[in-house]
């Protein structure tokens, strides 16, 4: 399969340039049955759009999706679903100076030299995060069906902004209150002084990175096809098809790796209903690579934004010489506010492509 | 696809279940025409193998491996080749034991739920770090394919176990003294403190986790298929397809979401050959998904071994009580060691299949 | 990977209604350089379209499509392409009434079970050959991008209708006057009495079906993946996708199974250029599921069209009694004309994917 | 995926050639719980085995199958089954003179030159109908499972053999009867014309082809995943990596094209059961791409044997001159009565890796 494809039954296919006409997505394999209409896709996508806080770039785009196909009288079909959203507020007028110079950080070098030069260079075409809108169409689809079906909740949100790290919440407390704030982190003090970070930065033209943690609950024991296709295996792909990030772990993590065994292990109990349950979630709710019935926890760790306001040294592909270069255009000085339902969505689109294939969600949905 | 075929134009296919009667893989897509013995497996499956240190578990498997199939004349024939391993020395006496006391931090109960009890349980069965077998042996066809063509060297080391660190050492020294020590550490110092660091946790019936970085010098630039078949989404899906895995990160990594865009930016230059290159490798060698040309630098963290001595609390599914578990079975008291050369493997399976499907690897090798 | 996308490394996806929004596909894998425009689309199309002949549906589509990612400054870029064409001359209004009459031949009563009711239903739904559109369109590119990179030229073409059987042609004749008539025959006697043939019937309110004939001409030797990605598999596979296909042969095909060996085997020579060649082809172009270098020759089976103005016997799903049916709409009396432009493209989309997979076309164009 | 590999959930993995050290098959994706012995796999091989009657090949493979991994206290375990069996009778030596004189009607010449002459050629290597083996492993286990938890019979019987055309029969009938007779015709009295055409042409030195009809009865409505993964697109595939297999139809099929609709369209009526049936199966249980739940018929085209005793013309590839060549080796004189048991297990794959898409055969099953 080529790459612009995601999963097994439940499949998002991402299509569509920064600067080109349209940027959409086909999900195939969404079982017939469920209720779904623009509105349903509209109210993840504008939690995405741009042009809406101080924290993120000024380009203003409608981003309103069309459904082509695929839904019929309100109900998903069970044929392939084609979601679209034009594009409108592109200026291009800048990426033509740059044309030749690319820029640190970014994909414009490689992408030219692997497309041969026939790649639209606008604002990153292909490799812009304007794609992610695909992420997040399918992604609501992806959402809704899971809660419909298993009741499944998914909430990402901040835990930390160039290097300001915030307190652990609760998972109602982080699903009532992650979009109170600009930064999206659901510990209202150091959403603040991220904020201020990210505008103390963004003075001086230069970015941060941050940390986005996200969480399911609801999740269905049992999920996952190891080795290859382990849960963890299938969501670490897809979240590093999120253009800046550069990292993932799940539960203690990283972290984790410090601890011995005796302390990371997740002893077993039974709880109330008499069902076999870990004391703690230090696996992040995967043991083996399948879902273990606890939430799934995971962290993205994403670089500082590449394009900064800076000089920053790139070499003009004409002269052959080396050159300061200031990126033009509207950037967000800090990608991991925009990205929170970016996050969600494939966490969404991942787990309902196992549900699917556990057979824990039917191929029709009745009543 | 189901889960334990991994790739698309170098695929492999992983069987065998640690107490069963062989491990194995099959490798479809591999070029006619590359040479192949027996001995290129057996070499690097020797790596792998338990029983050879006192940091590793006593199971003393041959792990003697036969080709069944694809291989003439000392070459690839271009058809699926068929590697197997028989198991001989499996242990399965502890096990009935503990048939219905799940062992904390494995995957013992889940699978049992999600496979209806039919699962081999003995020795984590499927779930077994056995598996990864199969892993070095399909990565050893990898490796030598990537050598041989591209000049492609795949070099991974521990950097990090029970919280001691190593320093970083240059890639040619690591090459040539990851496997001075025990610990397969090219710090050597570092290793000592970590053979320590294990040594002890062991005489304390507990275990420890630790960070295995890995390293591939010469991949071409413009590897990868953004966006779910970016090469980090790859490289991340096949790390975590390892037992113990918790997390993967890429260059700099989670530490670089702490950096100001302008310090993680590598700045571009021309080199002496007159090529645009950066003049430092922040990205891990890979950009919007697509190798850089850099070398590809990732790290996976490994959690503590869960199999611990100590006395833990676990559940026996007959009287639904619980209990307390000293799990018996033998066991590496630390993971990272002998993970090593399975990291490597898993790096080649993914640079092969990638450069195949870039086309940078031919069909035929010709003479 | 689920039904509705077609291919590994040129891949087709289909999304759409009959009497939906819009049709469409997305194809990924086309190598960037590709010098792509809607005519290019529009041409192949147009040639699909219904309403332009006495002996097809008087359903006048305009068909118009729209390019919406992409391809920049006339060149294909290396990512995903989504082609879609908006419907707007659908009429609903029949269909209302035949909700509870599945019409025999038809899907009508198998996909409401499978889908639950929730498909839509009108014209068929996702079943209408309408969805063909997407075939012509992704196979457009396939076509122009074997033309432009291998010198392949694809020929397909009516050999029997309503059992009136054409005489063979040579490819070159059938290349330039298989659209001289309206039922898309190259031998021009037979194509008057197969004309006469599907009216005449029309007229009694019933339809024919019938055979096409595809030929691609240079074809490189050794496309194809045996065992199961056989080049006969993956064509037999694309043609049975097709609405109204019963069967697919090869070569001599039915008919060579009752030669004798000695009848049937190509015997080999060697040609002008000094190349190895057989002396026939009733291989058709396919040994071992490998291409020869032969030109591909296969068949298509289609059967008469299911909707007839004759009265039939159905079951009223609401009473559950049998009721005479007579199926309202407007069809095609004989698939067998339009579908030519449709095998043609079908073809060319397997054969894309099959050269890519083989390297023999590159992932980027150059000059 | 590269095609060594068919399916999406029941998937069969294929290795080994003819003279090589072994063939056969990993099974992945198989639900766990399915009672399973090396038996249940051995009587289907000893179907296929060769050096059983006069009309077939006196190679004398004990085809002995030995389950390697996947089955854990006589019942499939959930995880990839490795079934192997050995090659002892293989004759080589014939192979060496003909390295240079490619067999006409053969892929030798093809494959030597899309493998670059590494592939092996002993016996076809690769290309050899030895390979089957591992289709009629893998099938052994779709059908046990179809019957148990569907109770799908899988009846294929030969139908034509040089000509000679057997008269229909009830299922039941060829259920019983196919293996009574060396040519696997349950037409008793057809049968033995055929196995005297058969004697008659092997005499000549010349060799015959003919046509196998398979029928699934049992068969749930609603598989098939429309547009490129129909049921009956799934089967063609299938069936055309058959080695000598030429073309596929589907119920009446390439004759149904000379039908009027009025003919061919199966009229519905209500069962005793209370449900919506076809009165007669002229779409050989495929409508639209789905199973209709009327039994699945298709039949297969075979086309004479290539290797015959009489001398045929084909090129020296030293001399690259012109030569006769009398084909060395065992061989069958007609391969429609062996492929029977292969047929079935083709039709047992598909059908099972459709159940389990539709999630008509859960992934474990339960007493």
């Amino acid at each position: 399969m080529t790459g612009n494809i995601l999963g097994e039954r439940f499949v998002l296919v991402s299509f569509g340039e920064s600067h080109g006409k349209a940027v959409g997505a086909v999900v195939d394999g969404c079982p017939a049955g469920l209720p779904l209409t623009e509105e349903d896709i509209q109210r993840e996508l504008d939690l995405r759009r741009p042009g809406t806080s101080p924290v993120a770039t000024p380009r203003a785009e409608a981003d309103k999706v069309e459904i082509l196909s695929g839904v019929f009288n309100g109900y998903t079909e069970g044929s392939p679903i084609c979601l679209m959203t034009r594009n409108t507020d592109a200026d291009s007028r800048p990426y033509e100076k740059i044309r030749s110079l690319p820029r640190p950080g970014h994909a414009d070098y490689v992408a030219g030299i692997k497309y041969g030069g026939f790649n639209d260079y606008r604002g990153g075409g292909r490799f812009s995060a304007r794609r992610t809108t695909a992420y997040v169409m399918g992604g609501a689809i992806a959402k809704k069906l899971l809660l419909k079906t298993l009741g499944t909740r998914i909430v990402a949100y901040t835990v930390e902004i160039g290097g300001v790290k915030a307190e652990p919440v609760a998972f109602e407390e982080a699903e009532a209150h992650r979009y109170d704030n600009d930064v999206r982190c659901p510990d209202q003090e150091a959403a603040e002084s991220m904020r201020r970070k990210i505008m103390d930065t963004k003075g001086h033209g230069d970015s941060v990175g941050g940390i986005v943690e996200c969480v399911a609950q609801g999740v269905p024991l049992g999920l996952g096809e190891p080795c290859f296709s382990a849960l963890d295996s299938d969501l670490a792909r897809a979240m590093l098809s999120l253009p800046a990030a550069k990292g993932v772990d799940f539960g203690s993590g990283f972290e984790g790796s410090r601890l011995l065994g005796s302390e990371n292990n997740d002893p077993l109990t039974v709880n109330k209903e008499g069902r076999v349950v870990p004391t703690s979630n230090n696996a992040g709710g995967i043991l083996g690579g399948l879902s273990s019935g606890m939430p799934i926890v995971l962290r993205v760790a994403f670089k500082p934004v590449s394009s900064i306001a800076k000089p920053q040294r790139t070499v003009n592909l004409e002269t052959m010489r080396e050159e300061e270069l200031i990126v033009p255009g509207r950037h967000d000085p800090c990608v991991v506010p925009r990205v929170i339902p970016i996050v969600e969505s494939l966490m969404a689109t991942v787990l309902a492509d196992h549900a699917l294939r556990a057979q824990m969600i039917p191929p029709v949905l009745r009543g």
